[in-house]
């Protein structure tokens, strides 16, 4: 491996406890020298789909054999499988619950295994409720360190991966809906319908019967505007130019949205 | 010192203000490749029975001869001393408040000293309300650099640094009250009875004249039931599966719990 | 350059979202060994003058050729211009929105550019939402690295970069009146008044007709007692020594603050 290893942490541990400093200080009994990365530990608890969603969008900004160590694990303790998957960019050690599969349903995995061989475990006798500092960060790091992904346990097959999908679009030639998926700090409306669907055409959205303008970027509409926008992060996205739109609109998650096609008028 | 050394922050600082990053700048100043970990800064403002608690469960996950500098300190200014103590596999650099009494109660300090060589502050007139940034963490990045302890102080008796005792558990043959000493992110409610008073016994949690089911995790009850079980600190906690047990049963710091224990029926 | 690179971070992009954790990812994608710092990503949104507050504040403590990357960035995808800029001491990579301007009004700049040079962004194509990512970020590591700062764009004159300044102080031979320019997490109220036209004086403060104690720091009054203090800062600022100034003096934003000079009575 060039360089040197970087792990990331995802977690819903949040930051006012020590849950996350301590696999830091998992991590960095293993190897002090590794680079360790918060992606994110402010996932609501258990909310799996919103993990989803973060991992998703931050793993491709990583250099290549980035290790992303993803926490959100309501069935910590129970028979679910820890696992470790690896791409041809990078690996996720999660346990299989769905937490992984945006990034399945855009990338082949290379190869995944079941974290069965307790010797690459904090401890051969974790706890049963934070296997974060007993089996994922460790794993993580012997993974960053350069130890094969077949020797953390037994091969599993990718398409046994639990799969987490989102409410799918519905595509016609005139429109699309789609529902808002994330919903960030800003209160920016994080929508399913990917930019690519939208680029070079002419298209408006509709929210609530309300139809917003659509746009490159914030700034293109007055200040307190609703404006539909292609997001940094490649999704069709609700902003007020210096508000909030969830405020704004009163949306939620799974919220309605629809992008309408206008008639080419060239 | 084998490896990179490691510098541990925990404080009430919070993270809204660059009070934490100051302390990172004065780190590097002195050192720019000690890796810094942060344990915590959202410890509530000036509540060091908290700090107590987190550093104690944070301690020993880290390697041998890492320096944990915490800093809650309501006594900043007056002339509570600053000290650093050194055990068998790592130091402590903080007020002496009752800080480290955790710590101190569970493992014999090698050594202390009252932190009165100004030479390795970051200015001999230092601040009289930060001394996070003046003292302890330019203090804490110099032992982590190798400096003895013994060059930063007077040396000083263990026995004589300020002792914040936990409520004591009493203790019976059929049953143990104690009391609720954290509460984490998640709503779980940590006792102070520690785990090993319980372990191969069979026992039941009794708040609030509820009685509640014991086990080894949260998924052994159905969602949304409180279970009392050895959390992964160590401590009897209550937690409801896939939910907040402070909310769902009310209780807070310092309430009362009870364990009973149960006949053998074997 | 001597030692390891630092890039410091300061956003108002939070932490819940994975915004900074992927700002990170685009800088150890350019190199991996760069030692990154949060100052604070809990800057409230688009708070030009609260970000101005906490860079001005962080900068002095911390090593030379240290590169600190703010993006609190209202004018994204604007004609504003994004900015590095370099001080004898260190460098700030920005948008020119007056977030620099607290640190041009106490230092000289040596140099500074309109960073128009692609080649030193994450993609000759950014979003026209997150420059922070696409531009600031791999500029900062760039520059961390050691490439020079006329590489990356035009030089433009220091003297064009827009100012943001805070309303001024008045003062005459018996007083000085101020305002409040930033209030921390602690609810200390920290004015616009530097401590060095205080010190060695006799002094009170006077805010809403309440005159308070002045003195060296919380612990010289009373728990539960509002003081005058010079913060650690460098600014009068006004504490409660064991409570919360601005909920107990119910002060604001641009309060106003009046320093009395009492006679020498020596």
């Amino acid at each position: 491996m060039n360089g040197k290893g970087i792990v990331t942490l995802l977690t819903d541990f949040g930051r006012q406890d020590v849950y996350v400093g301590v696999m830091k200080g998992a991590i960095a009994t293993i190897n002090p020298n590794l680079q360790v990365i918060d992606l994110t530990h402010d996932i609501p608890p258990q909310n799996i789909a919103a993990a989803r969603f973060c991992l998703l969008n931050a793993y491709g900004y990583f250099p290549s054999n980035t290790v992303h160590v993803a926490v959100v694990d309501p069935g910590v303790g129970s028979q679910r499988r820890g696992v470790a998957i690896a791409f041809e960019d990078g690996f996720v050690v999660c346990p299989d619950n769905g937490l992984c599969s945006g990034i399945l349903e855009q990338k082949s995995a290379i190869a995944a295994v079941e974290l069965t061989n307790s010797q690459y475990w904090r401890t051969r006798h974790p706890s049963s409720t934070f296997h974060g500092r007993d089996i994922f960060a460790p794993v993580g790091a012997h993974l960053a360190n350069g130890i094969p992904l077949r020797a953390l346990g037994n091969k599993i097959n990718p398409d046994s991966l639990i799969k987490l999908s989102l409410p799918s679009i519905q595509k016609s030639s005139g429109e699309i809906i789609g529902c808002i998926q994330y919903i960030d700090r800003f209160g920016n409306l994080i929508s399913n319908i990917p930019g690519k669907l939208v680029r070079n055409r002419s298209w408006q959205a509709v929210v609530k019967d309300i139809t917003l303008a659509s746009g490159m970027t914030y700034s293109n509409v007055k200040l307190g505007t609703a404006i539909a926008i292609v997001g940094s992060h490649g999704w069709v996205e609700i902003a007020v130019n210096g508000g909030n739109a969830q405020q704004q609109l009163q949306l939620k998650l799974e919220s309605k949205i629809k992008i309408k096609f206008l008639e080419d008028k060239k």
